[in-house]
């Protein structure tokens, strides 16, 4: 079975967006710094992302080299009785290669946030540029070496298997990149907030504030690195679980689906495999595109640019993979044509959805419209009722997107069976370099804004980049969407590849055993939020203690005569974000593993159905009602309802720092954790089945199955 | 098939636990009501109770009426082609039965209160055995109704379906007294803080709060009449469950476990019928007991009685169950003899695991125990890291309470299959009797308290009072553990048995209509504790309003010359109760059969499993991060940490008032709405499967499903 040639768009597409990557870096590189205190604060902010990236890529070396040595030791299931090599080594491949996307992209990160600041001065689009620009390095770096990585390893195993063991690399790096960015930024945001706004009065990025660099260091590794690997992640994973299914189905020599069942035939089953990948490098070719019309546009609104480029990508997306579909089209059968077309179409539905998504959590976190004002008009009778009414909003927000991913699910399952949903998540993801680019700009015109204030630049250059940073927020809240539900459809085409390789015909309810393990699934989210949220909660308190105890030992700290000790809270958000992820990151191995062997494949199945659905009422949760705290909050701070310094305004603060870890650590993580869970079930499967343990129906399981 | 006579040992127990409910009525009222003051508050709270009360019932009656009518033109499936006459009057029935003994408890309890705060004069005794006889009015009302119906009913009719019909009456009476008592307690209670306590820094039952009277009648009609209809459901559903899977299998002629497959005879399949009745009529003895045992302990411990008469029902139910298995087993098969003692011993299981997950609900809830603690402790960094601390360890305290359950029905499978699975519910729910009068026993007196406060009976008394407070604050902590575990188990066992019903014998979570309906049924409690949360919001800010007026037009209500106007306060919260149940109402009944329409039965059957699981997140999690708030303050109120005015103190105030909606609204109202869609799923079933619909396989369902 050769590789169709057409798999090169793919390889070509994430060369070329390298290629602009480095481009884009020099770009930015070569813009003015700014003065002297500017490109101190963002030395201190560099140096601490470096830090913290270093401790960070240190830790995962030891996880990764651990487990590159369980997974060689696993059931080679491509070449039976040999060492699993092929899998382990693209394992270590895709972990590498998340570390290196996101290296490149928070590198140029930490760049882009003075010299966005510094031209900001000459005006709103030059302000915009630079940090698009800065925000495109990642999104490029993030598609181009994750294409470039699954096309060669595909080109060289032609196994899907060995793809998976790219995608768990990808996985593994990102469950660490996004809880650890996620503790890390919150530890610092909360315990900056807690200390220097609250008792001291400080206003947000004081450089007084011994936190403030920690804070500005937390954008940087948790929504720019965290936020790229977990992207990087979401986009393999949905890859790997398409051709999992296509190869799965060739070897059956059908595909069934409630539209039409098809027969494949050897030449169409690896057009099939390949589809995904290749709808990717259009896809990528269609963000490109997105990113240099936004570049050209020279509007004076960026967050109409960003929605702008985003509207033609997708519009370019669903052209181009209609070329390419004829182009596929060539040489298979005509049953597999019209499966072929099908097929575009649940990917254009796919993307289609996650744009919806998108902005429906938009509107949920839009202090214009009805919830998030409500939030603030809680803010009116007290604290407390501003979170009941913030907790509530998230939990209604959850309704919305629920019914988009069934209805998306249900049209392509309906056109194409599991391979059609497996391919609208390819085509959710396929312009996730656009995503990860607008995703990105946010946390550098967080830092610009940050640096403008610290440089002194004047209320002028601030009010630009607040404009800048206004824009990045609404980005910021609609990828949030898009991401989750990406995520969401990424891991029902995991869990249906697996069941499909696990060679599960039903995951029966009625059976005690799938009940339990589905029961097991729906509460792991919670564990796992709950976790997240008290090592946030942990290491604040650390991190409040700390900013004190400066304060009061050295009082010169306050008055600005001496700088304070930030590498001192960096030190703290970077230990204590490492320690605190020991619990969750062995529990999202260890757990989907443990179902399997004490309850079975169709148990564990089940386990990842249930912790899929309950992930994201929790995810979608926590997101919105974090991001519509945080913008409420925001509305009264622009002089609503009394504005500054009132009680209104105290209770507001409130709901956004529950929410910070809500949004911003917990909720965002749940997709990562689900991805991971998913991922060690496909890798460890071949354990579970092997005969000598006899795991398929579970060592307890066997006990509770109806004779 | 001629019903056994042993079944008049329920009928026995239900008409001896009446006639004890009037004789511990006629102690309570003989008992002294107190002075003139405390007999004038009780003469308000009680006015309100029954306005309340009133209103409600007069709601109710046009929506029993209304379904009484649908429900007369649904398949008769026990006499097909016949108006559906037995069910629905069944409904009829079982409607009355739970207003019949919701207003008994409440009418008892709310003279009751008063009284206790006499007594409380005499000692720590005195009090407590005029509250404790209080709560077992409702109890003894609540048990012995349930079963007389349930034994009558099927004395009558012989048909479980018919019984189906009283569960359905008694679920949507409790769906409307446990919600719409819920939102008028928290509305009362929250806006009594809100403006009361935080604004004009009035002491807890401040005389001169114009909602304290709302506040004490919201005890009653939410905390009394309240659980007690949502256990009078869980009771009659948990029998009705296990009946209806012994008719199921008694005609197939097979009872399947995992243990051994047991044949039926038509003498053991009526055996097995009523033995869910016959051991609860067992349960409500040792009930009857261990109230005799506490009643005559005179222990000076209050919180230590109430838990050994738990412990005693507990161990009396076990040996007097053994007895009548004894008795049951005359005249059938040796196998179905084995099986009713493996059925003894799921009844013992379900009743264990209900008291470990009491405790485990108390442990994460005492104020001497780390999570509370550590909460409390959290205070000290503000009102955020309040909530994020009591946010996270509610959602900890899940997983002990999931792996029990998980551990219960597992045993329970492999010792009886589904039908012991039932029966652990059924055993859950035996001792109900003292559950529900240690629950009782908690708000009268909490109301006890609050009156010796305004009849100014002295620090001694109210210490005492306090003592009884904290007691029925930790057996409340207990209770609300218990009853989500027994609704818990007694909906899966509604799931098996709708599913037996409707022939379904497989509910694949690969089938894409099957996951669509567990998606839905996993977002749907979520829904549900939204709006539940946002009623008791936007009620509570009318109510904030009502009270500053109040205060602002009349001055003379502050100085304490002129009473506050608690009428107006009690309609508030009474409008608004009923105003927010209609869409939570209308959702539980309406969505469960449009899933069934839309997907088919078995996607129907999924939805169930979907909102049993995430609604068992839901419930725990909320219910516990409440108790924990709640002690949490009161920790802080007790001296620790600074004790009370402080900013720690003020800190934890929100915490509590952010848990008061999260405890005793949406928390303990999943438990309802759980039991009110599972039956509605049964009871509609009928129409579901009519063939000129034929909506088995749901209009899109139809669309969705594979060749």
């Amino acid at each position: 079975m050769a590789v169709p040639i057409i798999l090169i768009v793919a390889l070509i597409a994430g060369i070329i967006s390298i290629v602009l990557a480095i481009y884009f870096r020099y770009l930015v590189l070569k813009e003015d710094p700014g003065n002297e205190r500017m490109q101190e604060v963002a030395g201190y902010i560099e140096e601490g992302a470096k830090t913290y990236i270093k401790v960070q890529y240190k830790v995962l070396g030891i996880f990764v080299g651990l487990l590159f040595i369980v997974m060689l030791f696993l059931p080679n299931l491509t070449n039976l009785g040999t060492l699993n090599w092929e899998q382990a080594l693209a394992y270590l491949i895709g972990s590498a290669g998340s570390m290196l996307a996101g290296w490149l992209g928070m590198y140029v990160g930490v760049k882009a946030n003075t010299r966005a600041a510094q031209a900001c001065t000459k005006g709103t689009k030059a302000g915009f540029d630079v940090a698009f620009f800065g925000g495109a390095v990642m999104g490029l770096a993030v598609v181009g070496v994750a294409l470039i990585g699954v096309s060669i390893i595909y080109w060289i195993f032609q196994s899907p298997l060995v793809v998976l063991g790219f995608s768990f690399g990808a996985s593994s790096i990102a469950l660490f990149m996004k809880c650890g960015g996620g503790i890390f930024t919150k530890t610092a945001d909360v315990g900056a907030d807690l200390v220097g706004k609250a008792e001291y009065n400080l206003p947000e990025d004081d450089p007084r504030n011994p936190a403030t660099i920690a804070d500005n260091v937390g954008d940087n590794v948790g929504d720019i690195a965290g936020m790229g690997s977990d992207l990087f992640d979401s986009y393999v994973a949905s890859i790997v679980a398409a051709m999992m299914l296509a190869a799965a189905f060739g070897v059956i020599g059908t595909i069934k689906a409630p539209f039409a069942d098809v027969t494949l035939t050897p030449a169409g089953t690896s057009v099939f495999i390949i589809t995904p990948i290749v709808f990717c490098g259009v896809g990528l070719i269609a963000s490109l595109i997105g990113i240099y019309v936004i570049k050209n546009k020279g509007s004076e609104e960026p967050g109409k640019a960003l929605n702008t480029g985003t509207y033609i990508a997708t519009f370019i997306y669903i052209t181009l993979s209609a070329v390419v579909t004829i182009i596929l089209s060539i040489g298979i059968g005509t049953e597999e044509i019209g499966l072929l077309w099908r097929i575009w179409g649940t990917s254009a539905i796919g993307l289609g959805a996650g744009i919806i998504l998108g902005f429906t959590s938009d509107y949920f976190t839009r202090e214009d419209k009805t919830p998030t004002k409500n939030i603030a008009h809680a803010a009116k009778e007290g604290h407390a009722v501003v979170i009941l009414s913030g907790f509530s909003y998230g939990l209604l927000s959850v309704v919305p997107p629920a019914i988009g991913v069934i209805l998306a699910m249900a049209i392509s399952f309906w056109l194409a069976g599991v391979f059609g949903v497996a391919m609208a998540a390819v085509g959710m993801l396929a312009i996730v370099g656009t995503i990860v680019t607008n995703d990105a700009f946010g946390p550098i015109v967080d830092n610009a804004r940050a640096i403008a204030e610290q440089g002194e630049l004047g209320d002028e250059v601030i009010r630009t980049a607040d404009k800048l940073d206004s824009a990045g927020n609404t980005a910021k809240a609609i990828t949030k969407g898009f991401a989750i539900g990406a995520a969401n459809l990424t891991v029902m085409a995991l869990m249906f590849s697996f069941a499909e390789e696990a060679n599960i015909t039903v995951m029966d309810l009625l059976s005690v055993n799938v009940l339990i393990g589905a029961f097991l699934g729906v509460v792991i989210p919670a564990l796992f939020s709950a976790l997240l949220i008290l090592a946030v909660q942990k290491n604040a308190a650390k991190m409040v203690d700390e900013i004190r105890r400066q304060f009061e030992e050295n009082p010169k700290i306050l008055t600005g005569e001496e700088p304070a000790d930030f590498q001192k809270t960096i030190d703290i958000a970077t230990k204590g974000s490492l320690r605190e992820l020991i619990i969750p990151s062995i529990l999202s191995i260890t757990v989907p593993i443990g179902v399997g062997i004490l309850f079975g494949v169709a148990s564990l199945g089940a386990f990842l159905a249930g912790a899929i659905l309950s992930g994201f009422v929790f995810a979608v949760f926590m997101s919105n009602a974090g991001g519509a705290w945080d913008n409420a909050k925001k509305w009264i701070e622009d002089g609503n309802l009394g504005g500054k310094g009132t009680e209104v305004h105290k209770a507001s603060i409130t709901g956004d720092t529950v929410g910070d870890p809500f949004k911003d650590t917990a909720g965002p993580s749940i997709n990562t954790l689900l991805v991971v869970m998913s991922l060690t079930a496909s890798i460890f499967m071949g354990l579970l089945l092997l005969e000598i343990f006899n795991f398929g129906a579970g060592l307890l399981g066997k006990l509770l199955a109806i004779s």
